[in-house]
């Protein structure tokens, strides 16, 4: 502990150390934990990740956009203790992941990055306000508005190249596959899955952003990876296409509702392990209906079956967050 | 009024009784009627229309939501005395008559239309809390987004077919066709759009439909009809498709908006004639938008024309439904 | 100041007059302006402009469209203040500009301007009462879905021929285009932004509309030619479709978001100035992101951008508004 109080010490005396304590706080909060070394631990997990898919700007915008959305957040935000949690970070990191894997390379992109940092802080608040009537959280809604926004954007702007976007189509069935998931298919999808949460498939990665889950909480570890799991099983039984399933396309949106409605929004206990349960169903649902309502688009669907879901259950039941 | 009263001691001394009583009046409760005998002719006409079209499977799956939907929400909503009413059977209800409507058949139907029952109740306490600030019921809500979603997800899971939905594709005008309808166009359309309100055509189902309605309230029966007719009349005048105006698939939602404006939300009188007149209007030309917006989705438009015009109208003048 | 003195007697004196200014006053709220003066040179700017585009139905829409929705609101609507502002007229005289740019002549548009009109009211009333908990206007909004329920219901409905609508169509990147943005492109852009406010392109008209502006108010004036050539710069600058640049497509909205967020909800000051910038930028995105969304569904975005945009900000920071 000693370490840690070193660390709260440093933060107190020193501005580029707090900056850098919230902004690794800001990345540990993709997945709700408020804890530097996680978000040490997920940037790692990043650069791995990015690196591997040969994607380096993949990395360097999760840091850029944390950073701009913090920084944009210590400018105009009242709430100072949400900012030195993190809680204005998170959506700037993953659309500074986000913009990167669909868009091609451009000095453009960066000013996208920085844009689409400042907007999600701008959108934060505003759905706040919204959702407060509700005591609802914005979760990752403010990253998956803004980063829609500038995707569908970018097919109007010729400076804004969409290159890595999946082609704009008609809905069509997916064909049916004969046979049963591998063991080393959904061992893939689920790891690849936890990685899919920063955009980008990779199982090492998958490994290192549970053990930083695990740094803060082995609860929140242990619900990441079987919400993971469950989510590419029941993809897997449903019949939906192996290869997204494999690529964890199916279980990234899991991950986050296994955490948020096991761990973060409501006490531990048999109740709430059916609440999960019945969320990670209904994710991979929603998973598949966006694939298709977004379909005619050309974009993805990103953590938005995860914040639905979410909402859904914890407006049906506010009484579980809070039994007392 | 004896039988009736022998009922309700029935209902009270026995627990399959009472669970018979209600998930009859869940079934009347699609036409906003509380009453066990009307839902039981609404039954007997969905058996008889459902065994017409040679598609058994709609009429047993509406048998099937009604009861998943009530038995759910019996084991987690507090609201015993809407849960007694069948106001969280309808949505199951209609859910079991789309998913077979559109699906083909597997086992996988018949979860599905299982977990949308489930669904359902979840949908209606979640809607319920979120449109309580404005005074809105939630209408047929819960039913139109549960199965938008699970048919959505359909296209994306091949163990669930779509066989039967239309196909996705580009909006294109409807082409302009020579002549009036005919007295015989107008009597099928007027009455399958009642039919519709269950997902199939078939007149004779109509008339017992209508009649389920004058059992409990002429008014509710006479609205329902004079809804249908004056959509068919409305959509015949715009040149919309005759196919799908002689199939009452024009009339549906309009029944639902005649019953609900003139009968359940307000007070009967020349303002709320209007008042439903307008209503009628409204739900034509919202039917001809939502079939454009769902076109490149390849999903159909439901009871969401209702839902939205009856909210619509309902915010604009609170004041209408309780005068003083 | 004698002949608005005059005016006023009048207006207390004669119902005729009292409708006269309340219609011109309807019009000229369309840029948030209250005056008749005003309202009058734009009616000549839309004539002007409608007869140079060689469609007359457009002004005649306009006019026709403003009276029947500030009529209506007469007879339907209690805040009679409101009423002699004009706030009941502008969705009107839009939905009366959109309704004949798009659709072909036929007698049912002009029953549908009328219908619209009506329409405009009752969503005025239904979203103003939705908006109050968070102290929202409802801007263009009534305007923007009553117009996009009729153009999208014109697709199903032969009598209502969508001749004019952009054919529907999978979104594609727009190509790559070398150059700069000419300075006369840049000055049409942005005149003919100004005229886009009532869907025509038209440089004369344009600067009549700054006139009329400038009769209220010089800084609303200036805000609105400096949000045009702003937004016409940045579009260029992002490498938007040329031609839809110089037809003022990217400019319009801007207009009103600048005039907006600078000068009716806003005090003046260097914040202000700032976060009206913020505006018009995100304006633009939101324009190139409104046409990639649309455009299966082939109708325009009309000036969603614009109130989606000062939705989020107002949402975002409504201390701006009132800082005492």
């Amino acid at each position: 502990m000693t370490s840690t109080f070193n660390w709260a010490q440093w933060c107190a005396s020193s501005r580029w150390f707090a900056s850098l304590d919230m902004t690794l706080r800001g990345c540990s909060q993709v997945m709700f934990q408020n804890n530097p070394l996680t978000g040490l631990l997920f940037f790692i997990a990043i650069f791995m990740g990015a690196y591997g898919e040969g994607l380096p700007q993949v990395a360097f915008g999760c840091l850029l956009g944390t950073v701009v959305a913090t920084g944009s957040a210590a400018l105009i935000v009242t709430d100072r203790s949400a900012l030195r949690a993190g809680l204005f970070g998170y959506n700037g990191c993953l659309i500074g992941a986000a913009l990167p894997t669909f868009l091609s390379m451009s000095t453009l992109l960066w000013v996208s990055i920085t844009l689409g940092g400042l907007l999600s802080v701008i959108v934060t608040l505003a759905l706040s306000r919204l959702l407060k009537l509700w005591k609802l959280a914005v979760l990752t809604a403010p990253f998956v508005f803004t980063t829609w926004s500038l995707l569908l954007a970018s097919y109007a702007f010729s400076h804004l190249n969409p290159a890595h976007l999946p082609l704009a189509a008609m809905p069509s069935s997916v064909p049916e596959h004969a046979g049963y998931l591998s063991l080393s298919e959904i061992v893939t999808g689920t790891l690849q899955g936890v990685s899919q949460v920063f955009l980008f498939s990779n199982v090492a990665s998958g490994v290192l952003l549970l053990l930083g889950l695990g740094i803060t909480s082995r609860w929140a570890m242990a619900l990441g990876f079987l919400g993971a799991l469950l989510a590419t099983l029941i993809a897997g039984g449903l019949g939906a296409d192996p290869h997204s399933i494999s690529a964890g396309l199916y279980a990234f949106s899991a991950v986050l509702t296994a955490i948020a409605l096991g761990s973060v929004f409501n006490r531990p206990g048999w109740r709430v392990l059916i609440y999960t349960l019945l969320g990670v169903i209904f994710t991979v649902v929603a998973q598949g209906a966006f694939n298709t309502l977004l379909t005619p688009l050309g974009i993805p669907s990103l953590t938005m079956p995860f914040v639905l879901v979410c909402w859904l259950l914890l407006l049906a039941n506010p009484k579980i967050i809070s039994p007392e």
